[in-house]
C-alpha cells in the first residue's frame, strides 16, 4: 500500500499557529502513522465561530480529492457532553468534528450519508488520559489518523447516529423577485474584508441584474440603514474605479461586496450575521 | 532506503511567515536532500523569547515519532559567540537550536544524553558565506537537513561538549501544602489567553483540590496583588459560565486558569513570568 | 516514475491564511496530482503590492532546488485584461503568475528565457467556468499542478510572448563614491522591523565602510531628513546595544539597518520605497 492510498487530512481549528498546540496535534497524527500527509486549512477560524467552521468546510471541502477526511476543531463545548463525530458526505468525503454546528453548510450543500459518534474508550490517545481540554490533540486528530491509515474503518470510529440529531444552524434563504432581490452576508473574507451574501449567482441574474449595470443597494444593521449607494455590478473588482464599492460574483457563485482594492467591511464599517440585511434592487 | 526512514524536520522560529525567510530556509533543506519531510512548529514564538522556545519545545516535541528533528531559532545572538548545537535527549530526539536557554525544558524534564557544536567549516552553506545574520537558514536548517539525510551522523555535527555547559533559564517550583498552594504563571497560551502556571495537576490535587471545588486564587505581579476571587476548580471550559473564570488542568497536566470563551490575560490584564505569582487556597 | 521526479510546487500570496482560499487553492493542486509536493512560501505579502511580491520571489527563489515551480498570486487586475503567465528562468526555475511587475527582479537579477501567456481555454480549471476573482485557485494553482505533473509541458502552458515585454518596475542603483553612498530603502523585513537598501555589500565595502565603523547616516523622506546618526557597521546585531541602531550586511549580501533586539521601522517611523533615501558617509 503506497502513501497516496491513504486520505489526505486537513486541518481547520482556531488555534492559530501562535503556540505549539498545532504542532502537537500533527505529531500525534504523525505517530500514528508516518506516512500521512496534512495540510493547513486555516487555524484561524474565528475563536468559538460554529456558523464559520461550518462555512469554512462547505467553501474548501469540495476542491480537495474525494475521500480528503477534513478535521474541524472549533470546540466551545470541549470536555462537556457535546458529540464527537466523524460525518461521511454522500460524495465520498469525511469530517471530524465536534457535533455543534460546524456541519450546517455541508449537510445542506453537499449532504451527509452517515454520521458516527467517536467511541472513546477506544479512539482516543492513551498516553494523555487525565486532559480534557485538547481533544484536537487527543480524540479528533488522532481519530482521524486512524481512520487515514486504515487502523479503524468508519464502523471503527464509534456507534452511528440519525443524520437528523446532526446539530444545525439556521440557514436564511434570500428572497428573490424580478427588480428586487433580498438577502444577508453570511460571511465575509476577514482578509480583504470583502462580503459574500446568500444569494446564487443565478438568481441575481434571473432576476434581472446583468454585469455593467449600476444596482440600488441598501445595507441595514438590525433594521437601520447603514449603506445605500448605487454600485456597479460586475465580474472582478478591476472593472470599478480603486477605492469603489462594488457588487460581484464570489469564488462560491455568490453575489457578494467588495471594495476595489479596498475594505466593505472596514471603509463602511459592516460585518455578517443574520442581523447585516441586504436588499439590491434596479 | 524510503523518504519514510528519515526523521522529520519540525521548525519553530520567532521569524513569523510575513515575507521569505522561511521559504528560504525550507528551500535550503530541500535542496540538500528533496525526500525530507518539513512541518512548521510555530514562526510566531515572541522575539528573541528564548524562555517561550524552550517550553514550546517541551510542550510539542514528545507528540512527535521518536527520531523526529526539532529546529528551534530564536537566536537573539546571531553572529556572535553563543554555541549553535545539536542535543540528542534521553529518548531519541534531536534539537536544532542556538545554546542560549532553548533547551532549558528539554534537559530538565526529559533529558539530553549529549550535545555537539555545530562545526562551521563542515556544516555550514557555502553559497552564503559573508551573511551572518540568517543561521535558521545557513547553518540551524542546513545542518538539521544534513542529519536527517544521513549525509552526517550526530557525530558529524561537531565537537562533543558536556551536558553540563548547557545554558539553562531557572526554573521555579511550587510550594505545595496540604489547602495552600504556591505557584507563578510559566507561559501562557497566546490564542486563547489561557495562563499556565507550574503546579502540576497531581501535586495540587494531593493538597486537596477536586475538580468542582471552588477556589481562592490570590494573583500577585511583583508581590501587589492584581486578582482575589473565589474560581471553579473543573475539567474543562464548559462547566464554567462563558466569561468567568475558571481553573483547569491543562494539555501538560499541569494547573491552568481561563476565562470559559474569554482571555484571562486580557480580561485581568494578566501576563506570565517568575513576577506573576499565584496562591490558591481551600 | 516517483513523486521525487516532479517539481516542488511554492506558493505565494496575498491571501493571508484567514480563510479558505488557500485551503482550496492546494486542493484544487491535489486533485490534479495527488503526489505533488507543496510548500507555503508566504501568505502575507502585503495586498495588491506586485513589487513586494517581486521581491520575496527573488529572495527566495533561488533556495530551492532547480526546477521548482514557483505560484505567486498578488493580482489587483485578477479578470481583467493582464496576461496570466508561466515564466523559465536561465536556471532552470518557473515562476506562474499574472504579469504585472512581479517578474521586475527574478528578470534582472536572475534572468528570464522564456516566458509564455496561460491558454485559459486548457488550462483553466472547468468546474468553476463563471468564476472571476479567484485564479489563485481556477487558473494559476491549477496550470501550476498540471506543469508540475507532466499534464503539460512548458509549451503546453499556451503561447510564447516577447521576455521584453514583461512588465517591470523602475530598479533604481545606488550611487556609489568613495566615503560615500547614497540609496534607498528598496524592501523591509515586516517582522523584525529591519530596512533592506540597495546597496550591495561589496559596493558598500568598496566604498571604504568596514565592519566595525562608525558612518554617518542621514534617512529622508519625499526629501526631508527624518534620521541622523553615527551608527555603527558590523556583521550582526549583537555587536550593537540593545535598542541601538546599526548597519549590517542582510541575507542577500545588500547593506541593511536594524535596532538591536527592536525594530529600525517603528523606533524612527521608516518605511521603504523609493521616496525612503540613505545616504552613508565616513
Amino acid at each position: 500500500m503506497s502513501m497516496f492510498d491513504k486520505p489526505i487530512l486537513v486541518f481547520q481549528t482556531d488555534f492559530t499557529y501562535a503556540e505549539g498546540a498545532v504542532s502537537s496535534m500533527y505529531g500525534v497524527v504523525k505517530t500514528v502513522d508516518r506516512e500521512l500527509e496534512i495540510f493547513d486549512g486555516t487555524h484561524q477560524i474565528p475563536q468559538y465561530d460554529t456558523w464559520s467552521a461550518s462555512y469554512r468546510l462547505y467553501q474548501s471541502l469540495q476542491f480537495w480529492p474525494k475521500g480528503t477526511i477534513y478535521v474541524s476543531v472549533v470546540d466551545p463545548g470541549v470536555g462537556t457532553r457535546r458529540r464527537a463525530c466523524v460525518a461521511k458526505t454522500v460524495d465520498g468525503y469525511y469530517v471530524v468534528t465536534p457535533d455543534n454546528g460546524a456541519l450546517t453548510h455541508v449537510k445542506k450543500y453537499i449532504g451527509i450519508e452517515a454520521v458516527r459518534e467517536i467511541d472513546e474508550s477506544v479512539n482516543r490517545l492513551q498516553s494523555t488520559r487525565g486532559v480534557a481540554i485538547f481533544h484536537g490533540r487527543d480524540l479528533f486528530g488522532y481519530t482521524a489518523a486512524r481512520l487515514a491509515s486504515g487502523i479503524i474503518d468508519f464502523e471503527g470510529v464509534g456507534p452511528e447516529y440519525p443524520v437528523e440529531e446532526i446539530v444545525e444552524h439556521p440557514i436564511y434563504e434570500p428572497d428573490v423577485r424580478e427588480g428586487c432581490v433580498k438577502g444577508y452576508f453570511e460571511i465575509n473574507d476577514p482578509n480583504f474584508g470583502n462580503l459574500w451574501t446568500n444569494i446564487p449567482l443565478e438568481a441575481f441574474q434571473s432576476a434581472g441584474f446583468h454585469y455593467g449595470d449600476m444596482v440600488n443597494v441598501s445595507i441595514c444593521h438590525d433594521g437601520t440603514e447603514v449603506f445605500r449607494q448605487r454600485v456597479l455590478f460586475h465580474q472582478s473588482f478591476g472593472f470599478a474605479q480603486k477605492g469603489d464599492p462594488m457588487i460581484y460574483n464570489n469564488e462560491l457563485m455568490k453575489v457578494a461586496m467588495a471594495v476595489s482594492q479596498g475594505s466593505m467591511c472596514k471603509k463602511y464599517g459592516l460585518n455578517f450575521g443574520p442581523e447585516w440585511t441586504v436588499v439590491f434592487t434596479k
